[in-house]
C-alpha cells in the first residue's frame, strides 16, 4: 500500500469515524455476497451504538448495498437492534432473524433495479457511502477490491464518503474492475457489450474528493467460509444439466461454442463447473454472471476458461491466497462489473445466457418460489435470479428433490410465493432428471414435472393432485383445487413433514 | 391496388389456396389485436376443414399469431375442432371456450419471447405464413397492413408464404411500419433505438418470392367492435393516474416533458388518453406501445401527440375511416413496429416507460394475476404486460375494485395465479385510490393497498385478514394463513360471491 499526501490527510481509526456517523443513517455499502465489503468501521459503528443505546440514546439505520456481505458488516448491525430497513439482498442468520420476526423492514429487489430507485429518488437518499478500496487518489479515483456491487453508484449519491483501504488486497487487483453506469432515462444510450469481455468504463470510481471524509486502513480479509465440495446431490442435477446442453448442442439450439454461463451461488452451482472441468466432452467456456466461487479454479486448471464476467469475486481463504499468488496471470481472464451492468436485461437479453439458479419450491406448473420459506419466512431474496432468468436463453431452475431428510418436497401442487412464473421458467431439475418445458402448456409442463423431477415418494400424490384437479376444476387450461392446493404445506406446518400418511 | 404481372401471375381464390394447405399444418399468420389479419383464406380453410371431417378426414392445426386476431382467423378455426395448439396470444370467446375446457393447448408466452422461440426451434416449426398485405413486390418485398405483429419471423421461417392483399387498406400505409428484427445470440448487437420516433429498419418485410404461392384479392375490413367510451369508474382510476404523475412530475422523478406511456388495451387505457387530452395541465405526450385505439384521437384533436410506436393500429370503424381519410396528414406521428422491437426489454428499459395495464386481481402484496379467473381459466393471455412491467421506468396495474355486481374483490388475501410479482409491481389503482409501493416492504405495501384501492364493502375484511395473518404466522416478512388464503375466492365458487356474509 502506498499512502500518499492525500490518504495520510484523510487518516482517521474506524472508532473515529464511527462517532462521526450520524445516529439517523442511510449507508450505501460496497459489498456483493462477502466480497469488497467495509468491515472495521460497521463493526466500530455497532459498539458505539451498542454502548450509546444503554445511555438511552436512539439510533436508526437503513442500510443498503450490493447484495449480502459478511458477518462484520450485515450481522453486526443487525445485533444492535437499530437496523431499520435494509435492502436489496440479504444472507445473514441474525439479520435474517429480525426480518422474518418483524423487526426490520426487509426490500426484497432484483439487483438491476436499485440503481433506478436510488437514482430516481424513490428510496430514502443515501447519507453516507462507506466502500472498501485498494487505492484511492487525490482527484478522486476510487479502486474497488473484491467486488464492484452497487459501489458506484452510493459513490455518487451519498454526502459523505468513508473509505476502508485494505491492505490485505493485493493493489494488482486495479484493472480488474470495469465501471460503467448506464444513462437513465429519460437519456438512455446502447450499453455496447456485445462480448462477456469488452470493456467499456473505467478501471476505478470516480468522484468529487472532497466529499471523501476520511480512511481508515485495514488489514481484514472477506470473511467467506471454508469452501464446501459439492455432495453426490449436487453432481446428479449437474450430470443431467449436461447432458441437456450436450443435447441442446446436437440439436443446433445452443452453438457449439456455447453461450455464455451464469450460474447462482451454492452447491449445484460448483457441481456445474467442476463437470464441466472434468467432461472431455466440454471444451472451454465464457461466464457472464454475479458471482465467481472457488469452482473457478477447476475451469482454469483443466484450461477451461475464456473469461469470466462477475460482479464478486468470491473466495475462501484457501481460493484467495491462489488467486493472489497467480495474479497477474489471472488478470486477462476476469472482469469485475457493477451490478447494473452484470444484471442488465439488455446485455443479459443480448448475449443470450444460460442461467442457472437454485429453486426452493417448484409447482406443477413450473412457477418458482426462490425466496420465501412456507410462503411466509424469507430465506435470502431475489437476488439477480429474476434479471437472468427473464432475458435468458435458457434459464435453468435447480433443486434437490427433497429437503429436511424428505419431510419437503421441492416440488409441490402450488408454490407459496412466487419470484419466476410460469411464463418465465424454461427447464427445471432435480437429480432425478431434467424436465424441458420451454413452448410447453400449463397440463403439458405439469406431466413432465411430475415424471422427471419428482421424488419417488411425492410422484403418484402429485400426480393423484393433478388428476384430481383435472376432474374438479370448472375451467380446466391450469387445473387446480383450491380448497386442496397447500395441503401439504399445511400438514407441514402443522406436522413436521409433508410425507403422505 | 396495383395489380403487377408479379402479383397476377400469383392470384388465386381464397378456396384454392384452402384445398392446398397441408391436413397437419402449422400455421404463422399475421395480425395483433383484431388488425391486419388474414381473414378470407382461414375462413375458406375452415369451411374446407367442416366438409372434409365429415368425410372422415383429420386435420390438425397450429396456429401461431402476433397476438390475439379477429373472429375471421381464431373463431372460425377454433370452432372447427381442428385446432390443437395456439400462441401466444387470444381473446376469442369459442377459442377460450375450448382452451378452457381442455380441448386447445394454449401456451400463454411473453411476447418478446416468441421470436427466440421460433428461430432456435423450440417450438414446432412453421409451414405456412399466411399474411395480410397492402402489396408485393416482384422481388419479394411485403407491405404489411394494420399490424406488424409476428409476421417478419413468420415469413422468414414459412417453407410457403400465402398472401392476402387486402384493397380496403389504402397503399398509403406502406411507409408506416419500421421492419427491423434483433439479431439474435450468439449474434446480438445493441438496437440503435433511443427516442419513439427512431426508425432502423425497411418499410416493407423482405422475403425470397418464391416462397410465395399464391396471392388472394379481399377487401374485408379488420373486424372491430366500436369503439365504446370508457364508462365512470375507468374515468376515476384514469384520474387518479394523471395525479399521480403530475405528483411525480412535481417531485422530479418524472421529467417536465414525461416519458414514453404504454397502454393496455381496454377502457381504464383509453380514460387515462381521454383525460390527458382533456385536462390542460398535461401538454403533448409520446407513446412506445402495442396497440393504438379509438382513443388516440382525442389526443390528437387535442394536437398533444409527438408520436406513437406501436406494433397495431386497432380502430374502430369509424376510427378506420378518419384514419383513412387523414392517413398522409397522420403519416408522421404513427411508427408501426414488429413486436420483437415494440416489446423489447432492451428498448423499454432503455427509454424509461410509463407503463399501464389491467389486473384480473391484486393481491395484499402487490402481486398481479392478469390471466387467470379464480386461478384455473384462461381469460386472453400475459400478453406484452410482462415486457413491458419488467422494464418500465414505472409500472401501473389498474382494476376496478370489483366486478360481478360487487361479488368479485379485485383485492384478495393472495392472487390465485400469479403474472407479475411483488418484485416487479410498483403502482396499483383502483377507482378508490392508488397505492405507490414502490420500495415498500411486503407489510408496507398491505398497508397502502388496503386502504388506497380495496372497495369499502372488502376493505375491512382484508384489513382482519393481514392482521390474523400476521398473528398466525410464525415467519412474519409476508405474513400468510395458507389455511384461510383462498377462501375468498372458494366462497364464490361455492356461493357464486366473495361478500361477507
Amino acid at each position: 500500500m502506498r499512502i500518499t499526501n492525500f490518504i495520510q490527510s484523510k487518516l482517521m481509526t474506524a472508532e473515529e469515524v464511527a462517532v462521526v456517523l450520524p445516529e439517523k443513517v442511510t449507508i450505501g455499502a460496497s459489498g456483493f455476497t462477502p466480497a469488497g465489503y467495509p468491515k472495521v468501521i460497521p463493526t466500530a459503528f455497532a459498539k458505539r451504538i451498542e454502548d450509546e443505546t444503554k445511555k438511552g440514546k436512539e439510533f436508526s439505520i437503513n442500510l443498503y448495498t450490493g447484495a449480502s456481505t459478511g458477518d462484520e458488516l450485515d450481522g453486526v448491525l443487525a445485533r444492535t437492534g437499530a437496523m431499520k430497513k435494509r435492502l436489496p439482498y440479504q444472507a445473514n442468520a441474525d439479520l435474517r432473524n429480525q426480518i422474518n420476526s418483524g423487526k426490520i423492514e426487509y426490500t426484497d429487489l432484483h439487483l438491476s433495479h436499485v440503481a433506478s430507485y436510488i437514482t430516481h429518488g424513490i428510496l430514502e437518499p443515501i447519507d453516507v457511502a462507506i466502500v472498501e478500496a485498494v487505492d484511492v487518489t487525490a482527484d478522486g479515483r476510487i479502486y474497488l477490491t473484491t467486488s464492484s456491487g452497487m459501489s458506484a453508484t452510493y459513490i455518487n449519491h451519498a454526502k459523505e464518503i468513508f473509505i476502508e483501504l485494505n491492505e490485505n488486497h493485493p493493489l494488482e487487483l486495479k484493472g480488474f474492475h470495469d465501471i460503467y453506469l448506464p444513462d437513465l432515462p429519460p437519456k438512455g444510450r446502447p450499453i455496447f457489450i456485445t462480448h462477456v469481455d469488452d470493456r467499456i468504463g473505467a478501471p476505478y470510481v470516480k468522484c468529487d474528493p472532497r466529499k471523501i471524509k476520511g480512511i481508515v486502513r485495514t488489514n481484514l480479509l472477506d470473511s467467506n467460509q471454508d469452501f464446501k465440495k459439492p455432495d453426490e446431490i449436487s453432481y446428479r442435477i449437474a450430470e443431467h444439466i449436461l447432458e441437456f446442453i450436450l443435447h441442446e448442442i446436437s440439436k443446433g439450439r445452443i452453438p457449439a461454442e456455447y453461450l455464455p454461463f451464469q450460474s447462482g451461488v451454492g452447491n449445484v452451482a460448483n457441481a456445474v463447473l467442476s463437470c464441466i472441468a472434468k467432461d472431455s466432452r466440454f471444451h472451454a467456456i465464457e461466464m457472464y454472471t454475479e458471482v465467481i466461487q472457488d469452482s473457478i479454479f477447476d475451469i482454469l486448471d483443466a484450461d477451461k476458461l475464456h473469461c469470466a464476467s462477475t460482479c464478486a469475486l468470491t473466495f475462501s481463504k484457501a481460493g484467495q491466497d491462489r488467486f493472489h499468488a497467480n495474479i497477474n496471470e489471472l488478470r486477462p481472464k476476469f472482469i469485475i462489473r457493477p451490478q447494473e451492468i452484470s444484471n442488465h436485461p439488455e446485455v443479459i437479453r443480448r448475449m443470450g445466457i444460460i442461467s442457472m439458479n437454485t429453486a426452493l419450491e417448484v409447482d406443477i406448473y413450473g412457477n418458482v418460489n426462490s425466496t420465501h420459506v412456507m410462503g411466509t419466512g424469507m430465506m435470502n431474496g431475489i437476488g439477480g435470479s429474476g434479471d437472468f432468468t427473464r432475458n435468458a436463453y435458457i434459464s435453468i431452475f435447480m433443486a434437490p428433490s427433497v429437503a429436511k431428510n424428505g419431510n419437503i418436497s421441492a416440488f409441490v401442487p402450488m408454490v407459496s410465493h412466487v419470484d419466476h412464473h410460469e411464463h418465465s421458467t424454461q427447464v427445471i431439475v432435480s437429480e432425478y432428471g431434467l424436465a424441458d418445458v420451454r413452448g410447453l402448456t400449463p397440463k403439458e409442463r405439469a406431466k413432465v414435472i411430475i415424471e422427471n423431477c419428482v421424488h419417488p415418494i411425492y410422484r403418484t400424490p402429485l400426480k393423484e393432485y393433478f388428476n384430481h384437479a383435472l376432474e374438479v376444476s370448472k375451467t380446466k387450461h391450469t387445473p387446480h383445487d383450491l380448497r386442496r392446493v397447500f395441503d401439504w404445506h399445511i400438514k407441514y406446518l402443522e406436522k413436521g413433514t409433508m410425507k403422505p400418511d
